[in-house]
């Protein structure tokens, strides 16, 4: 509460309770600037936040919280001003670049140091394609089908894909010193620190996995990768959920330990349908790899009168009112998608949509897995839903209930969508 | 047909309609003996079979097909004998191990061998714990659950978990001359070849995955493995499928192509719940990693007048007529068990189970996890649920209905078993 008005959202009633097992006490009056605690007075330090996409569905605007518009779900890449933010805190500024530096602690104590330079010049640079998708990605679909949740209520877009460009951790670590093909024994977790102090860790086995494709990025599609996602450099742990892959990071600490952050050890957990708002956190593991996931992200109607002149209608050879359904599946650890089941009936019967083909570069199917179905209008009834099966033959819940966790993490059940019919 | 005598399990409706699609015409009549098919009088091939501990659940006599009883599914290592048997024909004698070769076919055409000797001499030995699962396991459930399926109707008992002593697969190909850590774009599978003339393959990455753990295994439990289980050498390949676990294995094959054997290719696939029992089968991929799972095996009742003696009513402290719940809970890809739900009321509330510790060996969970829960008799009612959530958070769906296929592979929907007091 003492930054009430420079973090905004710990305003919220569910960021509040989460804040108050923190709380320490009150500050002395004497201390008291006009009445006001004096960090009130200090500068804001979201003043230097860059300016984002006025597309981008705002949930908090400090720290930012946004999710990619659905119209912006459909390509395989995601346009980079349109990829989600999901921010802990501002949004650090570097000024320059060239005084920028990586420091990794080794178990030894000793410590390696890389400046942006070496980085790029003295590793092999590796581009893969992978999805990053947000712990409470469908939160709002969990509360909705189930009860409140404790977060972001988030739809179907905290989720996105790019192409990642940078160096593998592993190659990194081997040059500091770090014997990634026999890890010690005392080396359990990489841990990974942001500038502004975000902080998570990720298994060491993960790390080193030469089919890991674990990555420090500093090229996002292209391009010097955003202020918004991590620039200069930001992890990028493919398959994991994206509170892993940390941003604007300039420490690793090889530890025995898991990253003592409130984030790996207060948050990004799941809890059984019973354990309520006060859980058990030390008995509950971090998440790392994420389920599988789908999701429906657009739905156009296709009425008789317009199918001549329409490139989904001559695809499919559409001859009379149909449904043209869109949208992306998606499942950690790499395991790609292999079937996503449609139902126009509530349902009851099911279709297997077409997947989309897209190269994708990496060791594993790191990227979402594209659908589209078109289908009759007479058959669609009640809601549309969708579900995916990935290669390990996972599939979602139907419902939200049984798997409920109050923080509405990890929401896969079926999305279900009413069928309005509408011409959009 | 033309072996029905010998294969009597070709004369089930579900094999027969199997067997047709291999149909390729009728025995001239010139070549019939006395009215019969010229095998019709060959030996019997399963005559040799080993005597099998009373106490397994026959499916099948020939080929050997029997499940572990409710009761053996107890211990965290299943009594050898008691280990479910998964027999496609019959089980192949080796009376002399020492002429026993295994063949690897390497991509340019070379070929290595291997004795017994040289297999458990030349190469690091290794212990691991492993659990085997049968695509088919519960089927019956989804049969019960949904309609029906073609396959033998197993139970909760089509699994097993056992100490398992051999090789690394990758160390003997590597060994032969296969570059394992450099593996060639040409090569993308393992096939296995049985004695019995059995076959398949998995993919090329996990045979030389370091952390991946296939072996090639002579020992089962401390002794020699028994015939039933591949004497004198199995794969075994955690985490996947048992079906790719070949076993009495005589040669490797590395290649472009998955095993071209019917089992490889029209069996043990999973398809649409409308795909019906015509599917599309050169699309489906061939099951590797299995989804995650769970069964309760037992249910036992402590009336008031029990508790006074009983371990478990002293362990627990019970006050009141209770119930002590058991069961496994287990997941594909060395995935562990983070939590098992179980429900006293239909699904209704969740209840978390205590998992059992043990020491498993082996570089990832390969093992399943076993489970108790006590709770009071008069919160019992209708149905007893379990569902469990591995470590990627992957779930079991609720009902079969939705992930039906006609084959029943995978039945995973939560088990549900009636609330019937007993002083069992």
């Amino acid at each position: 509460m003492l930054c009430r008005n420079i973090f905004t959202i710990h305003q919220n009633k569910d960021v509040y309770d989460i804040l108050e097992q923190y709380f320490i006490g009150k500050i002395d009056p004497r201390d008291l600037v006009d009445g006001h605690a004096p960090q009130d007075k200090i500068d804001d330090p979201f003043k230097s936040d860059p300016t984002r996409d006025p597309d981008l569905v705002i949930h908090t605007p400090k720290p930012c919280n946004a999710e990619t518009p659905d119209q912006d779900l459909g390509p395989y890449v995601t346009p980079t001003e349109k990829f989600y933010v999901r921010n802990h805190l501002w949004v650090p500024s570097v000024s320059d670049p060239d005084s920028y530096r990586l420091t990794i602690e080794l178990p030894d104590g000793e410590e390696a140091s890389y400046s942006l330079e070496d980085l790029r010049t003295k590793f092999k640079q590796h581009t893969i394609n992978a999805t990053l998708q947000c712990s409470g990605n469908r939160r709002l679909h969990m509360t909705q089908g189930s009860r409140s949740t404790n977060g972001l209520q988030w739809g179907v877009g905290a989720i996105s894909n790019a192409e990642w460009t940078g160096v593998k951790l592993r190659d990194v670590l081997a040059d500091s010193g770090f014997a990634t093909t026999d890890i010690p024994d005392d080396v359990k977790h990489a841990q990974f620190v942001g500038m502004e102090a975000y902080g998570a860790s990720i298994p060491i086995d993960k790390a080193c996995d030469k089919n890991g494709d674990v990555m420090l990025v500093h090229t996002m599609n292209g391009k010097d990768i955003p202020r918004d996602h991590g620039y200069p450099l930001r992890v990028l742990v493919p398959g994991t959920v994206a509170a892993r892959s940390v941003k604007w990071i300039n420490k690793i600490i090889l530890s025995e330990d898991e990253s003592t952050s409130q984030w790996q050890r207060r948050d990004y957990k799941c809890f059984g349908p019973n354990e309520g708002d006060k859980p058990n956190w030390d008995a509950a593991p971090a998440i790392q790899e994420t389920p599988v996931q789908s999701a429906i992200t657009s739905v156009r109607w296709l009425t008789a009168d317009r199918l001549r002149d329409n490139d989904l209608a001559r695809a499919y050879g559409l001859e009379e009112e149909s449904i043209v359904l869109q949208g992306y599946a998606f499942s950690g650890g790499g395991r790609g998608i292999i079937r996503v089941d449609v139902s126009t009936d509530d349902g009851r019967t099911w279709t297997q949509a077409q997947l989309k083909q897209h190269e994708s570069k990496g060791s594993k199917s790191w990227s979402w897995q594209q659908w589209e179905l078109a289908i009759p209008a007479r058959k669609a009834r009640g809601y549309f839903c969708v579900k995916a099966v990935d290669e390990s033959y996972n599939t979602q819940p139907e419902g939200f209930e049984p798997y409920y966790n109050f923080r509405g993490n990890l929401a896969n059940g079926w999305h279900r969508v009413p069928v309005h019919r509408s011409d959009k």
